[in-house]
């Protein structure tokens, strides 16, 4: 039997701090009438939150550092404020949303970071055999649609982790049940070929392709670690990697999309 | 079929607010192995946030007001940091936790409360019809523990709802489906006979020998809303109702209780 399809659609900051595009993604994302799971980053609301509390970012050799205060107070703003504000407005556009740590049903177990040469703190690493798909397929069998915070847990402690991270772990591990397109909003229209140039995007780009781009030097060292990662998640098992505009949410979610699409 | 037991359990802040105390609960919540439900209250911790954020506590003819910037006080620590530690430290202990609030699978969906004398603000008034009793009893099935933050939702906002009133309303959403015992964790043993001697429990309380002690003047004032709260439910189908002590949770969870059982 065919997989059925799932779209994982990772959203940051620069969605969440705009209202007028968050809204309008809002709308869309709620269009969308396939399973499909919401992970969220951050946005300014937390570092504002932060210094209004004296709450200052620590490095480590350039590395960030959460802190107890700061796992703390990212597990407010990300785990209440942000995701019940995206739960509560999805639910009035009709979309049964459900907010979600990784500690929620243990649905994403971490560990903690292993302290070598920096103690990053409360940081949780997570890898596709910890996603609980039982809990999630359980969810979208009943039309509930997870909302993900970009937090995890391990020994009874809340975790820190990267939101691009959590949508590229939970698209591995639920490419065993789904035919997962996994999507990630970003503030450009996709990959560029020329990054002076925002019309020059690379609208398909299987691996032989990057490859050839990749010896040519074309393209932007900015992006080369999202393409690793996508094409990681290709090797794991994803059908397709989308990077795009939150504004073309729709097209992106169609066969006719309009940010890059990444293949085999 | 005889309906399975269900155990309701509302913890307030003189709980959260004593680290021992709270992890003698969570032990015990967790050993509790028939279908349960925790809902926690608020605890000390967003007046003291609130305080160093300049958020003032506003009072309108001595009536709490939940104004913006306090629904996004709240919904930070109840639903982000409370909610989410709880759920953490459960999973620790071996119990399959997920926080929710109302807003979560639009488990309980409120009404902003209409303004008539007061305006209350960002304050959710709800009924027991308004519960997802299915979407509780999916996530039950699977043995998954709902843990309740008292905040739900009404067109897009989150609200400001009490934590006795949301366990009430479960309780009797619940009671369709359930036998349920509701127990109310407060700061004594149990409803006393004299207020000032602690030993004096009333260990079981039917609504006859509850209408006795009414008309002799017995019971304290402070305790005659939670009473009249406890037999509305007991009139709306719940089974039973208890008021006792944290620390009695495994007994007040057996046929043996040590606090105030109120049946009808």
């Amino acid at each position: 039997m065919a997989k059925s399809k799932l779209f994982i659609i990772k959203i940051g900051g620069n969605v969440l701090d705009k209202e007028e595009a968050l809204n309008k993604f809002l709308d869309d994302f709620t269009l969308i009438n396939q399973p499909k799971i919401l992970i969220h980053g951050g946005g300014k609301i937390a570092t504002k939150l932060g210094e209004q509390l004296g709450i200052e970012s620590k490095y480590v050799n350039g590395r960030r550092i959460t802190d107890e205060a700061t796992i703390d107070l990212v597990t407010m703003v990300y785990g209440g404020l942000v995701n019940k504000q995206l739960v509560a407005r999805l639910q009035q556009k009709g979309c049964n949303a459900i907010g979600l740590t990784g500690a929620d049903g243990n649905v994403i177990k971490a560990i903690k970071r292993p302290v070598k040469d920096i103690d990053y703190g409360f940081v949780g690493d997570i890898r596709p055999e910890e996603v609980n798909v039982t809990l999630i397929q359980t969810l979208l069998n009943e039309n509930i649609i997870p909302v993900f915070a970009p937090l995890t847990h391990s020994q009874g402690v809340m975790l820190n982790t990267n939101a691009d991270t959590i949508a590229a772990t939970l698209a591995i591990a639920l490419s065993t049940e789904y035919d997962v397109r996994l999507i990630y909003c970003f503030e450009k229209k996709g990959v560029l070929m020329d990054v002076n140039n925002d019309d020059s995007v690379i609208t398909h780009l299987p691996e032989k392709k990057y490859k050839d781009l990749l010896t040519q030097n074309v393209l932007a060292d900015g992006i080369l670690p999202k393409l690793e990662n996508a094409f990681d998640s290709i090797r794991k098992g994803v059908s397709e990697v989308l990077i795009g505009d939150a504004n073309d949410l729709i097209k992106n979610t169609s066969d006719h999309t309009a940010g890059t699409l990444i293949t085999k």
